[in-house]
């Protein structure tokens, strides 16, 4: 099944439970669109395509589920629910863009209630479907720029979970792997949720490409001892500048592959990209709750102090100067790339 | 109590097993030198100025153990423990800096065996005493550097327990607590094995100085966002030139703070500079056992994949031009630092 996906059957969102991989594969129904929201902020899903996706599908359940009797009542619902939908998660454009390109037209124009609700569910169910679609195209175009022998430093989980299906800079590494090259992956852990550890570990179990968890702060031992040639991440949001927000962590390793000379692509849907800031600093950081930095225990004990204290932002900008190029599904980008960004996105 | 000390009544060395702490405070004896070392190899005791003591007592030990008749065999002994003791961690110099010391002119000249013996554990006690004093006047000299209000970053364990007692670079920041300095420490937590978040965290709150535990990913975002003032580590091994081996992810601690014209400073005792060393790449870096990456829990569950597979290395090498400073006992010292390391160890 796809990560996230339209329960045809149900009328449902249905979705895998992130949080209890790779120990249990447990999938979750929703059918209000409140439950989706809780479900994005819990981070049962997570990835950016992939919320995008499922904030489309949330807005197709508003839609089915409001007892509106005319269109513009039931826009209100939808307007309503949209903004329950963007509070969800703050960094992640994604999230934003499926809301936008859902209701775009439908807004105005002429619909009798239950045309517009159809037209949300097969809108949000195209933006599933493209994404998959997207995720091949990216794929090709970063596993050129993959070499044979590679050892690949990862970060975060941005595979098939990630996404609606097939996965960004993971999906990038499976294409290189799928044409034979051969790979070794080293795969940042990624705290405080561990979701290499968990979720990139288990995927590349999966795709049957050898790899080794690493500790977060292990990527510039490797880089500097010249046993990684490539790294490669996602992305949540992208400035006009290239500069990019992604999981916490992110800055550091990509400035440990530019220190090496070691390429850096970041992985990334136009979805991704937000024209509308002019750099990375205007890019709002959610700060999530202390607790998931707090909440090791080793043999049964918290690892910290009983009244430990703790900061959890969840991401940080890289700035586009220490990126060697962007892998969307339009091609490869390259700097300078304030140009060659708004020249993939509006030309 | 220190964090390792000479028992006098029972002729035994007594040292706090830091992997239970902060759960518990637990104290453990051992006769025999061989305990010593194991205990340094899984790191019962860690730090490499704790280490280096410690070393030094196990010396004690086989001394005290050894049923050698004339100053021949006891020498032989001695030696053998010595190369025991080298083995058990092959990156801190202090280990062989307080091998070297203890034996230093005494594997010549006229000894009765139950003189020499005497004299091993003199000159262990003077190592484990005169690290307090150095610590103290390397957290003078540091403090000098820390201003009122400042956030200073912290990585791995440098404390108290990193040292026979007072610490190096968290020596630095207790000792301009004490001066009234006004101080919040963004504790990295410094995986795998969390010395940051179990026992940097301990200390501070013993101190009284407040914290915030971080994922060590999250450095990076908190130098580039403004909101740290300072850098702090220790150091495990110094090569001539500057360059530095510690706990992993100081590389990437470094570079952030470089990137963002943020002061970073090593604390190191001269104890820990090699100059036989002419630069960080001949330093030998310890990759310990791939469980230590692994073995995290979360819900009771283990959080890899069954057969997960990791690599582990315990230091890198922060290259020199990526310090501001280092702190000694006997001045803070400034770049060039080939120039500025031998005419502070020489004289």
């Amino acid at each position: 099944m796809r990560t996230v996906e339209w329960d045809y059957e149900h009328n449902q969102v249905r979705m895998i439970d992130q949080r209890l991989l790779p120990g249990e594969l447990r999938v979750v129904s929703y059918d209000d669109y409140h439950q989706v929201a809780d479900a994005i902020r819990a981070m049962v899903v997570r990835g950016a395509p992939a919320i995008g996706a499922t904030a489309a599908f949330g807005l197709a359940l508003a839609a089915q589920n409001s007892t509106a009797a005319d269109i513009i009542a039931l826009r209100a619902d939808l307007r309503q629910a949209s903004e329950v939908l963007h509070e969800a998660r703050p960094t992640a454009v994604n999230l934003d863009w499926a809301l936008q390109r859902v209701l775009g037209g439908k807004m105005e124009g002429e619909y009798s209630p239950d045309e517009l609700r159809a037209a949300v569910l097969v809108e949000a169910q195209h933006i599933a479907d493209e994404d998959v679609e997207i995720n091949m195209r990216m794929a090709r175009n970063g596993a050129a720029l993959i070499d044979d022998g590679d050892t690949v430093i990862h970060h975060c989980n941005t595979g098939a979970l990630a996404t609606v299906d097939w996965g960004t800079a993971l999906g990038v590494i499976r294409m290189a792997h799928e044409q034979g090259k051969r790979l070794r992956v080293l795969v940042d852990e990624t705290r405080p949720r561990l979701q290499g550890a968990r979720l990139t570990a288990w995927e590349l179990e999966q795709y049957g490409i050898p790899y080794d968890i690493i500790s977060d702060g292990a990527a510039g031992y490797f880089l500097r001892s010249g046993q990684a040639q490539k790294v490669l991440f996602g992305g949540d949001r992208m400035a006009a500048n290239g500069d990019l927000a992604n999981k916490i962590g992110t800055y550091m390793l990509a400035l440990a592959a530019y220190d090496n000379d070691v390429p850096a692509y970041a992985v990334v849907p136009t979805s991704t990209i937000d024209l509308s800031l002019a750099h990375g600093g205007l890019i709002p950081i959610e700060e999530r709750d202390a607790r998931e930095v707090l909440n090791l225990r080793m043999g049964g004990k918290s690892v910290v102090p009983k009244d430990a204290s703790a900061r959890n932002p969840a991401f940080d900008v890289t700035p586009h100067r220490l990126l060697t190029a962007i892998i969307t599904e339009k091609g490869v980008i390259y700097p300078p790339f304030r140009r060659s960004l708004r020249k993939t996105l509006k030309g």
